[in-house]
Order: structure tokens, then C-alpha cells, then sequence
């Protein structure tokens, strides 16, 4: 079997560029004993990847140059020489951006029937969903009354944690880009207040506008995709002992100059603020309760499965392009079977 | 009785000046039921004072105009008309900044005869102590094996943590400026690194320096008294997990433009770090174990209770500009009855 791989050519200098990257076809060799082949059917791709394109030293190790990249993916198992795994199961796997592969069965995942389409494990209930449920639930430690301000909203993590603190009966404030992704937060997810921060000048006056008309004082949680401009306006909103869940700082990522904000870091100090970065793969022990919640809210259809689905791996780095345009509603999914 | 009190005439803009106060000789009036009056031993001054100067929202409202200024004092009750209170008791207060004052007993906190010198209830028997002791224990949660990181490690705040860190055998980095207060974080408190943040371009590569000399990765607790280039350091230097404690950022308080440091605030999310900004106001409820531990601490002779005294209100001033010069070694008190 052949597979088409995106390598990792060179590593990018601020916003990454198609010449970054070469799409090499592979023949894939006879399984060894003990490994898998696996024919990708759905990859995802997300910001914190453009990280790995670095040689930087960060919670996972950078993109090895001349070798396929890596991400989640989910597949059909095609042949198998372990006994855990057998043709047509379902497995993900962190071996995206290919279409196929053999690998040891340590590096697969089988993930069992329970009515969920194949593509829900790269989202609502994959990583995706344990960074929204866990930064959400443990990190910020959302407790009964809290207003809730999420930035990225719309997007992959964004517009799952907008739903779980809807679930839970709290009023959130999203902030996205666009009239298209503003309509779907208040029309699709139903959140309380939204801003479109590309139509604002100032986010924090926006943000103070948006608690205002919910009739609150300030926010108690902030859930960070973003960081720089809406970090700050978060800061100067946030009620005493606010937490905020550092999930993602997208907007510094391609940053190559020294970022200037935010400017208000003390008030961490003032108002008795936690900030906390995390990463899912240290939550893994909320798994259990996270997969429960997640399949029953989605089987009590209060949980809105959003994705951006771009057609073959050909497409894959538009996929990944479009996450910093801001193109995506929702998991920015590449269809690949 | 006559009280000389010093009042606050008009809000300073950046770096305070003598003609932003006024010192004012106030006959104390007659006694009402249930007050208490009090003559004034021991007075300190603090950084937060500064922020409370400006007429903006924080934890603890400003000082008002025309009006004396609040802060620690100890003295000794003249004469009482509350029950709860006799001629020789030694109180503590907020009401500094003021020789002697009438006060309903409610504001003030009788202090037992535990063998501390008065003013140890201005430093590590009092809210300074239980600021180190929290912060370091409970906000950043240390545990066996960190390494801690101390900024304004020669103040009264830092210095104190330094102790503790060490009593609890932690190897500890403290960065102060100048020699001499180098000298007394290497000689008399023995802590493993030090950094002269005056002497040195780099802070970020000082802290690394600091990190390699003690066989260290990277520093598990960075406990913050100044904020900016210091913050930025520990950050660039934190291991995974590390947790800060955010107390202070005194490199900022007279700042009239935009910070520009930290510019690495992404590590957050890279390293899994938790900030968390605090006030022992707010860690009351730890006071019993603290006051246990520091007076056993301080009758084993592992604690050194350092002072820098002023003679006199009409130097309580010259005590409160020496703060942002770095005059202080230790506590800084200045010295009424």
C-alpha cells in the first residue's frame, strides 16, 4: 500500500509558507511482528503544531526536518500481526498527516463502538474535548455562579468549552472573529454575550461592555486560546480570585517580535488571580468521567459536534493554514478516506 | 495628647514626592465608650502602600485625601474604655503613619506575652510573615526537592522566605541589589545562589548561571516580590509544573509607561506553570500553624529577624522612599516611642 506524507522541509520563520513543507508518496514494507497498518480515514490538525515546527524545546519534542509530521488522526486497522487489533477496528493515533501507515500496536488506540462517528475521537471526545472539559472543570475550577469568558471560541477547543459551561447553567462571554463565527456562538452554541474582536478597537472596553449587559461585575473564568490583547482584557475584567485556564496563546505563536502585551500583569497580584498553563496529556486521569459526560451529553443531543472539513491530504496544509486566518467553525478536521 | 500624623495631600504621579505628603499635629480628643488609645512604638512601611496612593480599584480601597495614612503599627495601650483592653497591653493595628491615636477596640489586636521583641509583630509574626509563609507554602504549594527562586530576596518579605525555604532544606536562589545585601543572603541567611540583579545585564542568563552552580534544572518555585525582567527570568528558567507566587511586583509600581517585560509570557502554556497572585488578608485561616511555627523557629534560633530602623515620624517618609532605592535590608520600621 502507498501513503502520501507531509514532511516537515525546513522549519518556518514566523507564519509558516507551502515551501515549509513536500508531500512524498511512501510504499509502505510487510508488517513486522507486532505492528499494525492502518489507513487513516480523518486528521486534525491544530495551532499548537506550528510550536513543534520550531527546534524549541516545549512539552513534546519539535518536528523532526525530512520525516512525515505528526498529529491526531483516527483510521481502520487494514491488516494486523498483534492479537490486540484485527481489520475494521477503529484506533487513533498521534500518526497524521499520512494516509496510511504501519506501526507498533503501542501507538495505536482502539476506540470501541459506542455510537460516536469516527471523527468525534479527534474532537468532542478526544484530546480536543479533555482540554476544554479538563481547563475548564479542573484547571479553572469552575464552580456554581462563575461567569465564564472564552476566547477562540468558536473554535476546536473553544466552542467545546462554550458548551460545558452552558451545560452547566453558567453565563459565557465568547469572543471570536467574524460575523460567521459570532452567529454560530449566539445562534448554534447559545452563549450569553458575544465579541467579534475583529470589529473592536479596544477589547477590553468590549469585554467590559459584554459584562455589563449580562448584568455581571467582572468574570470569574477565563478559558485562554488567544493570549496578548485578550489575556489583558480578561486581567482587567476579572473579579478577585478569578482563574484563568492557559490553553493556547494563538496570537503570539507566528509573533517574531517581543509581544507588548499585556500591559496589566500586576493585577494578577491585585485581584489574587491563578493563571495555569496546561496540557491535556497531564489530565489523562479525568479520562474516565470525561468520556461518561461527553457520550451522554452528545447522546442527549446538548452537545453540537462543530467541524471545518477540508477534502484529501493534498489539502491538508490549507487546513492548517486557515487555523491563523481564523478560518475554521469549529475542529478544523482533513477528511482523508 | 498630641499625635503627629502624616497625611496624604495629593495622589503622586510615578515616583512619590515629599511634597505629595504633609505631616499634621493632631490633639487627640476625650475617650468615647468602647475606644481605646494607643501610643505608637513601631511603625512599618511597604511597597503596596505605594498602589494604594493612586485612586484606583484594588484589593484594600486608596488612601484618602487630607487624611492620615493606614498601615502596620504596634504600641502600647495609655488608656482604654473597652473591656478588652488595659493600660501596657501591647496592640497591633493599621493605623501607622501616626504617633498615637483613639481607635474602637474592634481595630485593634491584642498581642501576647510570647517573648518577641514588639516590632516581631511587624515582621515574621505578623502580616509580613504569614505573606512568606503562605505564599511559599500554601499559594505555591512547595514540596520536597524545589528549587526556589526569591526576588527582593533582602527585603522583609523575602528574606523571610529565604529562612523558611532553607529551615525546610530547600535549595534556594536570591536575587537583590547591590553587595551588601548580597553579602547578607550568602553570609548571614546561607541561601545557594545568589544574583546581584544591579550587576547584571542579563537576569534570564544570571538565573541560569545560578541554576547550573547548584546542579539544578531550572527552579520548581519562584516567589515574586518584583515582577518585570525577574518574572521574565524565572519563567525562561522554570521547569515543568513550576508554580509561582506572586506577591509583588515593585519594578512596577512607579511606572507610568507600558511594560515590556515579561516577553515570554507563552512558557505559561509551554511549561504547564501556575501564577498566582495573593494577600495573606486572605490566608488568616493558616495564621495558627504560622504563628506556631515562627515562634518555635525564632526560639531555636534558625529565624533572623532583620531590621532597617528610622528614628522618628518625621523619618517614617525617608523610610517609605528608601523602599524603591533599595535602602532596606530586612523590614523596614521606623521606630515612634
Amino acid at each position: 500500500m502507498q501513503s502520501r506524507d507531509i514532511y516537515l522541509k525546513r522549519r518556518p520563520v514566523g507564519m509558516p509558507v507551502p515551501e515549509d513543507f513536500e508531500a512524498v508518496v511512501t510504499t509502505l514494507p510487510a508488517l513486522a511482528e507486532g505492528e499494525v497498518q492502518v489507513r487513516n480515514s480523518w486528521m486534525a490538525v491544530d495551532p499548537a503544531m506550528r510550536g513543534r515546527m520550531n527546534d524549541a524545546k516545549s512539552y513534546i519534542p519539535p518536528f523532526a526536518l525530512d520525516a512525515p509530521m505528526e498529529g491526531p488522526a483516527v483510521g481502520t486497522v487494514v491488516a494486523s500481526r498483534d492479537p490486540g487489533f484485527a481489520p475494521g477496528d477503529i484506533v487513533s493515533s498521534r500518526l497524521g498527516w499520512r494516509e496510511a501507515f504501519n506501526a507498533p500496536a503501542s501507538a495505536l488506540r482502539l476506540r470501541p463502538d459506542v455510537g460516536l462517528p469516527p471523527q468525534a475521537w479527534l474532537g468532542f471526545a478526544g484530546v480536543t474535548g479533555l482540554t476544554a472539559y479538563a481547563g475548564l472543570l479542573k484547571v479553572a475550577a469552575l464552580k456554581p455562579g462563575d461567569v465564564v469568558f472564552v476566547s477562540g471560541a468558536a473554535g476546536g477547543v473553544g466552542s467545546i468549552v462554550c458548551q460545558i459551561a452552558k451545560i452547566k447553567g453558567h453565563k459565557v462571554i465568547a469572543a471570536a472573529g467574524g460575523a460567521r463565527k459570532i452567529a454560530y456562538l449566539k445562534d448554534v452554541l447559545g452563549v450569553d454575550a458575544v465579541i467579534d474582536y475583529k470589529a473592536e478597537e479596544n477589547l477590553t472596553k468590549a469585554l467590559a461592555r459584554a459584562v455589563k449587559a449580562i448584568g455581571a461585575t467582572g468574570i470569574d473564568v477565563y478559558f485562554d486560546n488567544v493570549g496578548g490583547e485578550h489575556l489583558q482584557a480578561a486581567l482587567a475584567l476579572a473579579n478577585p480570585f478569578a482563574r484563568f485556564a492557559i490553553c493556547g496563546m494563538i496570537s503570539q505563536y507566528n509573533v517574531t517580535e517581543a509581544p507588548t502585551v499585556p500591559r496589566n500583569l500586576t493585577l494578577i497580584m491585585v485581584k489574587s488571580i491563578r493563571m495555569e498553563g496546561f496540557i491535556a496529556l497531564n489530565q489523562m486521569e479525568m479520562e474516565p468521567h470525561f468520556l461518561a459526560d461527553m457520550i451522554a451529553w452528545h447522546k442527549a443531543g446538548l452537545l453540537t459536534a462543530t467541524e471545518t472539513v477540508h477534502e484529501g491530504i493534498d489539502h491538508a496544509l490549507d487546513a492548517f493554514f486557515g487555523l491563523f486566518s481564523g478560518a475554521n467553525l469549529g475542529r478544523m478536521l482533513v477528511k482523508l478516506g
